[in-house]
C-alpha cells in the first residue's frame, strides 16, 4: 500500500468537495445502523458520476487500497464499517432516477436514490416499488442491492432480489458489466442474484433496473388478538397453507404490544399474547374474498377479537403500532439488541417458546416484533450497557437464538445481512467446503481482496477458533439445512 | 487423460446395468431435443445413487475425463450434446420424490424427477410445480434447474430460479454444497440463481428444494381475435400496464392460427390475424373482476371477437390449439426451426413486423406462437431440409432475428438456454469483459473445466471469429442493454 500516493490521486481526482479527509467531517461516517461498532475511516470519498467511481477503484488498485461501500449507512450488521487505512466509498450522491418505463413496468436509477424515492417518482404512473425496509425514508435502492433487504411486503412481493431485472456493476479491475437486463430472464450465467446480498464483496453498483409493481387498487388490513402465542403461530401456518399470500403478515407479542399501545395509542387489545396484523390487497374482489377466508382461518385458531379496516385512515392507526414498535420497545429499557433469523413458518410456537425460556436463563426480557408470513424473527433483547457484564450477556442470548434457529432448520440472517455482526454464525450455517466455495467465488469477481475485506465471510481460521466449523471427511453425509424436512 | 483406467474404474463402481459402453445402447443419447446436432458419447454413466454419481465425479476427475450431464434430454439448444471422449452422466434414474412439505409449501426432490410428477404428487394437497415448459411430462427437475425453464404460467408463477429455494449441488472437487434452503432469504453468496441456468457448467444437482404454489380455486381462460399483431401487441402492454398480471398470456399469428385451426378444430377464428389467449386464476371474486378488465383493454384495443371460457371444458378447447401449435405448423412445411428470444414488451408488434419482412427477404415463412405476456418470442421458420442451402437459410434467417431482438433491448434465449445453438449469439449480447467474467466464475467451480466444456459460454477466440465481439478501451463507455429506455 502507499496511502500518501493515493491520497494524491485521489484529491487531484476528486477536489476537496468530494473527498472528506479531516478527522471532524469523517466522524459521521464512522459506524453504520449497528452503532456498537466503530471505525474512523482513513478518508471518506464521495463521487458524483459513474466515472469518479472508476476513478477511485483505479486508485485504490493501483495502490492496493482497500475500499468499503457505502449506501445511506442504514445497515443493521455493520457492512458499511469503515478501515482505518481504507477508502470509505460512499455512493449516495450518484442519486439520479435516469429512466422509467412505465410500459415495461422498470426504472433504472443510480445507487444513491433512496428506496422510497422510487415509489414516490413511479407513484403517478399508478406504481409502487414493492420491497420497504423500515428504514426506507433513508436507505438507498444501492444498499438494498448489497443487503438484499426485505420489508413488511416481502411475503407477497419478494426481497430485493425478486424485483431488481438489472445492475450494472464495476468490478476493480476497472470494467463494467452489466446483469440482467430489461427482460425477464437472464441470459448467461444469473449474476444478479449473486450481487444481491453480496454485501459489497464483488463490486461496486453503478445503476440498478428496477421492477415496479401497479399499486393494488383496494387494501384492508386485519387485526386478530389470540390469547397464546402458539394460537397466532398456528393462524399464520393456517394462512399460507389455505393458499392465500398476504401483502403483509406481522407479529407481536405481549410486550411488544403493550408497549406499543402505551407510545402510541393505536388500540390494540392489552389483554392479547399475541397479535396478528394481516394485509390483504389486490383488486375489488380479491380482497373480500380473502378476508373472508382469513377471518374464518383466524377464528378457527382461537383469534378472541378480530377488527377490520378498510379505509386508509383506520388501516394507518392499525399499522401505526407496529411500525413503532421499535422506538416502543426502546422506552422499555436503557438498550436493545435486534435479532435477525429466520425459521420454517410451522416451528413458529415452537420457537417463541423457546426464546421465552432463554429469557428466563438469562435474565432479560425479549418482545418479539416480526414477519411471521415468512418466519423472519426480530427479537428485541432489552438490556442496560450500564450495568457490568449486560451487553455480553445479551449477545451471548442472541448467539443462542440465532444457534437455535439454525438447529430447526432456519438461517442467521433473515434481512439484515451478516456484515461484521454474524460472521460467527455463518461458521454454524456453512460446512468449510462451502465457504470455501463462496471465498472463489469472491476472488473471482476480486482477486486481490481490496472490497469489503473481512465482511459476510468469515475466515476458515476464525471458524476453526470459534468452534463452531464442521469439517468432515465425507462431507456428502452432512446436510443440516435441507434434510430437516 | 487416461480412458482406458477411467473406463475400468467406472465399470468396477457401476456394474454393466448402470453403464453402457456399446454402439446400439449408447445410439438414444447421441442428441438432446436439438435434433440436428449429434455426437455418440463415449459411454453412458447411469447411476442409481448419490454416492455412485460422486464416484464418477471422482472418477473423472482423477483421469481427466470430460462430463455431460443430462436430465430427460428434452433440452431445445444442445446443452447435453456428448462429447466423443467424455461421459454422458445421466441423472435420470436419481427420481425419487424425498419429502413433502405442506406446511412449508415446498418440496425436496432428486433431479431425475419428472416436472410434471411433482405437481402430480402434490395434487392431493391443494398445490402445483409452477414452471410448465410444454415437455413438462418427460423433462425433469434436474434439467429445468439447469436451463431454468419456462412455461405458459412463467408470467405469473416465474421461471424455474423463482420456484427453486434450495439446491445441493456436487462440484468435481467431491464436496456437496447446499445452496439456499428451505426458507426464503438465502444466507451468504446467492449461489441458486447462479446454478439455475448454467447448463450443467459448474456442478452436479443431487437435490432440488421447490416452492409449491396453492392450486387456484377459480380459473377464466379469454380468447381475443385481432385484426392485426400491432393491436393485440398493444392489448397486452394494455393489460400489463392496468396492473393486471394473467397466469398466461399467449399470442398466435394467422399461419399458425390456422394451422391450429386445421389441426385440432379449437374453434378459432380463420379471420384474426392475430390472437391472444389469457387466463387468469385465483379466488372467485378475484376472477370476476380481472376479467371485466381483461376484456375492457382488449376491446378498447381492437379485439372483434372475444370468447370467455369459465368451465374446464371450454377453457381445455381454447388452450388445445395453442398447445397444439407446434406439431400443426410442423404439417405446413417438412421441417421447422423453433427460435427462442426476448424483447421488451412495448416492441411487440414493431419486431414482430421486421420477422415478416425477413421472412419475406429469406423467402421462407413465419408462423408466431409465443408468450406475449412476458416478451417471449418462438417464431417457427418453416424451411424444407432437402433443398440444397435451405437449412443454412433458415439458420441465418433465425442468427437476424435474434440479432434484431438484442438491437430492440431483448436477449437471444427466452427460456430455451445458450447450449451450442447459440454461442455464436453470446459473442453479440456480451462484452469480452462480461464473458471473461463468466469464465471467471466457472473456473471458481471447476477450475479444470470438465464439466460439459464447449456449451454456453464462447471462447473469446470464437467471438473474434464470427465478429460479434465488443471489444473497447472505455467499456464504460458501451451499455447496449440497460442504456435502451
Amino acid at each position: 500500500m502507499s496511502h500518501q500516493q493515493a491520497l494524491e490521486e485521489l484529491q487531484a481526482l476528486l477536489g476537496q468537495d468530494d473527498l472528506i479527509t479531516d478527522a471532524a467531517g469523517k466522524r459521521p461516517y464512522e459506524t453504520d445502523g449497528l452503532a456498537a461498532i466503530r471505525e474512523v475511516p482513513w478518508v471518506v470519498a464521495l463521487p458524483r458520476t459513474r466515472d469518479a467511481v472508476l476513478g477511485v477503484l483505479a486508485i485504490c488498485r493501483r495502490h492496493r487500497v482497500p475500499i468499503v461501500p457505502r449506501g445511506a449507512g442504514t445497515g443493521l450488521s455493520g457492512g458499511a464499517r469503515p478501515m482505518a487505512d481504507g477508502v470509505l466509498l460512499s455512493l449516495a450522491r450518484l442519486k439520479r432516477i435516469l429512466a422509467i418505463d412505465v410500459h415495461n413496468g422498470i426504472a433504472r436509477v443510480e445507487p444513491g436514490v433512496r428506496n422510497l424515492a422510487i415509489s414516490e417518482a413511479v407513484l403517478p404512473h399508478g406504481f409502487f416499488y414493492a420491497p420497504d425496509p423500515s428504514s426506507q425514508i433513508a436507505c438507498s435502492i444501492g444498499g438494498n442491492v448489497a443487503e438484499n433487504a426485505g420489508g413488511v411486503h416481502c411475503l407477497k412481493y419478494g426481497l430485493t432480489v425478486h424485483n431488481v431485472c438489472g445492475l450494472v456493476v464495476a468490478t476493480l479491475d476497472g470494467q463494467v458489466h452489466e446483469f440482467g437486463g430489461a427482460g425477464w430472464d437472464p441470459l448467461g450465467l444469473d449474476l444478479r442474484a449473486v450481487t444481491c446480498g453480496s454485501e459489497g464483496l464483488l463490486g461496486i453498483v453503478l445503476e440498478v433496473v428496477v421492477r415496479l409493481t401497479p399499486l393494488p387498487p383496494e387494501k384492508a388490513v386485519v387485526l386478530a388478538a389470540f390469547s397464546s402465542l402458539g394460537d397466532a403461530g398456528r393462524a399464520v401456518a393456517g394462512i399460507i397453507r389455505h393458499g392465500l399470500i398476504p401483502a403483509g403478515l406481522e407479529m407481536m407479542d405481549h410486550l411488544a404490544i403493550r408497549a406499543a399501545e402505551a407510545f402510541v395509542h393505536a388500540g390494540y387489545p392489552l389483554d392479547a399474547e399475541a397479535l396478528l396484523l394481516c394485509e390483504l390487497d389486490g383488486t375489488v374482489g380479491e380482497v373480500s374474498a380473502d378476508l373472508a377466508r382469513v377471518e374464518a382461518v383466524m377464528r378457527e385458531e382461537g383469534a378472541f377479537k378480530l377488527e377490520v379496516a378498510r379505509d386508509p385512515q383506520a388501516q394507518a392507526r392499525l399499522w401505526l403500532g407496529r411500525k413503532a414498535a421499535f422506538p416502543a420497545v426502546g422506552r422499555l429499557a436503557p438498550d436493545y439488541y435486534c435479532m435477525d433469523g429466520t425459521i420454517p413458518r410451522g416451528r413458529l410456537a415452537e420457537v417463541l417458546d423457546e426464546i421465552a425460556r432463554m429469557s428466563d436463563e438469562f435474565g432479560l426480557k425479549v418482545a418479539n416484533v416480526f414477519h411471521a408470513g415468512d418466519g423472519n424473527l426480530h427479537p428485541l433483547i432489552l438490556y442496560d450497557a450500564n450495568n457490568p457484564g449486560e451487553l455480553e450477556k445479551a449477545e451471548r442470548f442472541g448467539g443462542r437464538i440465532l444457534s437455535h434457529c439454525v438447529a430447526v432448520g432456519g438461517a442467521v440472517s433473515g434481512e439484515h445481512g451478516v456484515g461484521v455482526e454474524k460472521l460467527d454464525q455463518m461458521c454454524d450455517q456453512f460446512s468449510a467446503a462451502e465457504l470455501a466455495q463462496f471465498e472463489r467465488l469472491k476472488a473471482a469477481f476480486d482477486p486481490d481482496g481490496l472490497l469489503n475485506p473481512g465482511k459476510a465471510l468469515p475466515t476458515l481460521t476464525r471458524c476453526v477458533d470459534v468452534g463452531g466449523m464442521h469439517v468432515h471427511a465425507n462431507s456428502s453425509a452432512r446436510f443440516t439445512r435441507l434434510d430437516r424436512f
